[in-house]
C-alpha cells in the first residue's frame, strides 16, 4: 500500500531491498536524503530526520544506518520488505535469456508534492530504484535536483523513471527552471521530459505544482499512477489521457470499504 | 600533492578518510561518481570506471568497494591516506571549545574542467568533504549538477566550498543555465555564487569553461588555489584578484627543480 514505502521495493542483484529517499522544503531550500539503506521500513522518515537533526543533506549506507540507530529507529529485517512479486521479478531478471530493461517499469517509486495555504511548497520521493541493480547503486531519488526539488519562488516537483537518464539532465531542477521562465507546470513537465527523451533517450514521469497551486502529472512512460487532492476533489489516473474525478468524501468511503 | 588525491583528505567524526568523486563527459552527459569510499587512493579513477563499465551513475560505500574489487583496484589501508595535518585538524575540532566551522576551509577538494580542440568539455571533482562530518555524509561532489556538470552545448564547471549550500542551489547546473542564457563564464560564476550567498548563506568557489574555451576561476571564499593552462600559458592564483602568468615550459622546469 502507499503507506508502507519500503515494502515491495524492487531488489538489487543480490536479492536485497536497498532504498533511496529525499525530502525538500521550498521555503529555505533545506533538504534531507538517504541512499542505499536496507532494513529501514520508512526511508522517507529517515530522510526527514537528516534534514531536521543534522547539518548534512545526504547520509548513505552504513552511516545512514548508524544515524537511524542513534535516532532510535528500529531496524526491520530485510526479508520483511521483500514481497513475492518483487522476488519473482528479480528471479526472472536473473534468467540467462531475460531482458531486465523490459521489466524496469518503475513500480516502486512513490513521489509527492504539496503546497500549503501560505504558498509553501515541498516534495518527497522514495524508491527501491532499478530491479537487479548493482549493490550500492544510487539513483536520482537521493540526488537533489534530480529526484526532486522544491522552491517557494517557483514550485515543487518529484520525478520517477529511468534514474540514470533523470540524473544526466538533472530533471527536477530543469522543470523548475522552465517554470521560473514562465511555463505552466504541464508545459514545463512536457518540455523537460521531451528533452530527456531526445537528448539521452530516457523515459520518466513527474508530478509538479507551482506556487499558485496549479499542478500537472505528466509522463513519457506508458503508465504512471498518480493522484491529486485539490479543493476537496480527488483526481487520479494511470494511462495517458486518463483522468477520473471524485469527491474526497466519496473516495474515503469507498477506500474504507476496501479494507 | 595534486596527484595523490585521496591522501591528505579531511577526516570524518571517527577519524577516517571518506571520499566522494564525480566525472562527467559533456558530449553525451554520461557521468560516473562514487560516494563515501574509504581505502581507495584515487576515487576519481573509480568514478571513471563507474561511468565506463556500468549502466549506473553513482555507487556508494560498500557497493562501491565491491565494484573496486571487481575492477582489480587494490584497497589502500585507510591510515595511509591520513596525513599529520589532517589528523591535527580533526583532533582540534574534537576539543570542547572548538568551532569546527572555522576550519572548513575546504583544503581537500580538487576540481578540473577541460575542453579539447573539437569543443568537447568535461569536468572532474574529488574531495574528502567536511572535516569531522558524520560517517556516511555525502556532499555535493558525488551529486551530479551540484559538484560538477559538463555539457558540450554550453561548457563545464567544477565546484568547491560548503557542500550542503552547493547542493541546495544545485550550483554547477545553475552556472551552466546562466551560460545557456548568454552569460560569460565569469558572469555566470559570479551570479551563481552571489545567489548562493544571499539565498542560503553559503560560500564556495568554481572553475568554469564555456564551449568556446573562455574560462573563469571565481570564489566567494577568502581563497581558492586555481590554475589554468591555455595556449602554452599557465595562469594561477590563490587570493581574490591574484593572477600570475608563466609559460608552460618555464613552469615545468621550475616544477621539476622542486623535486
Amino acid at each position: 500500500s502507499f503507506w508502507s514505502l519500503g515494502c515491495g521495493s524492487v531488489l538489487n542483484e543480490k536479492g536485497e531491498v536497498e532504498m533511496d529517499a529525499i525530502i525538500m522544503d521550498g521555503k529555505n531550500l533545506d533538504s534531507g536524503a538517504v541512499s542505499a539503506v536496507k532494513c529501514i521500513a520508512n526511508p522517507i522518515k529517515l530522510a526527514r530526520l537528516v534534514m531536521e537533526k543534522t547539518k548534512h543533506m545526504l547520509l548513505t549506507d552504513h552511516g545512514a544506518h548508524l544515524f537511524a540507530q542513534a535516532m532510535g529507529i528500529p531496524a526491520t529485517p530485510g526479508e520483511n520488505l521483500i514481497t513475492e512479486r518483487s522476488r519473482e521479478r528479480w528471479k526472472k531478471n536473473l534468467e540467462p535469456d531475460s531482458n531486465p530493461e523490459e521489466f524496469q517499469k518503475d513500480l516502486g517509486t512513490v513521489g509527492a508534492v504539496a503546497i500549503d495555504s501560505e504558498g509553501n511548497v515541498a516534495c518527497a520521493t522514495s524508491t527501491g530504484g532499478l530491479s537487479n541493480k548493482l549493490i550500492g547503486r544510487v539513483g536520482d531519488t537521493a540526488c537533489i535536483g534530480s529526484g526532486g526539488y522544491a522552491d517557494n519562488r517557483s514550485g515543487a516537483t518529484s520525478t520517477t523513471g529511468h534514474g540514470e537518464s533523470i540524473m544526466k539532465v538533472v530533471l527536477a531542477r530543469l522543470i523548475l527552471y522552465h517554470m521560473e521562465q514562465g511555463m505552466s507546470p504541464e508545459m514545463a513537465a512536457d518540455t523537460a521530459l521531451d528533452y530527456m527523451k531526445t537528448r539521452v533517450g530516457g523515459l520518466g514521469g513527474v508530478i509538479v505544482v507551482n506556487n499558485s497551486g496549479e499542478w500537472a502529472a505528466r509522463f513519457s512512460t506508458k503508465q504512471m499512477s498518480w493522484a491529486t487532492v485539490k479543493d476537496d476533489q480527488l483526481h487520479y489516473g494511470i494511462y495517458a489521457g486518463e483522468r477520473h474525478t471524485r469527491s474526497i468524501d466519496e473516495a474515503l468511503t469507498s477506500e474504507s470499504e476496501g479494507f
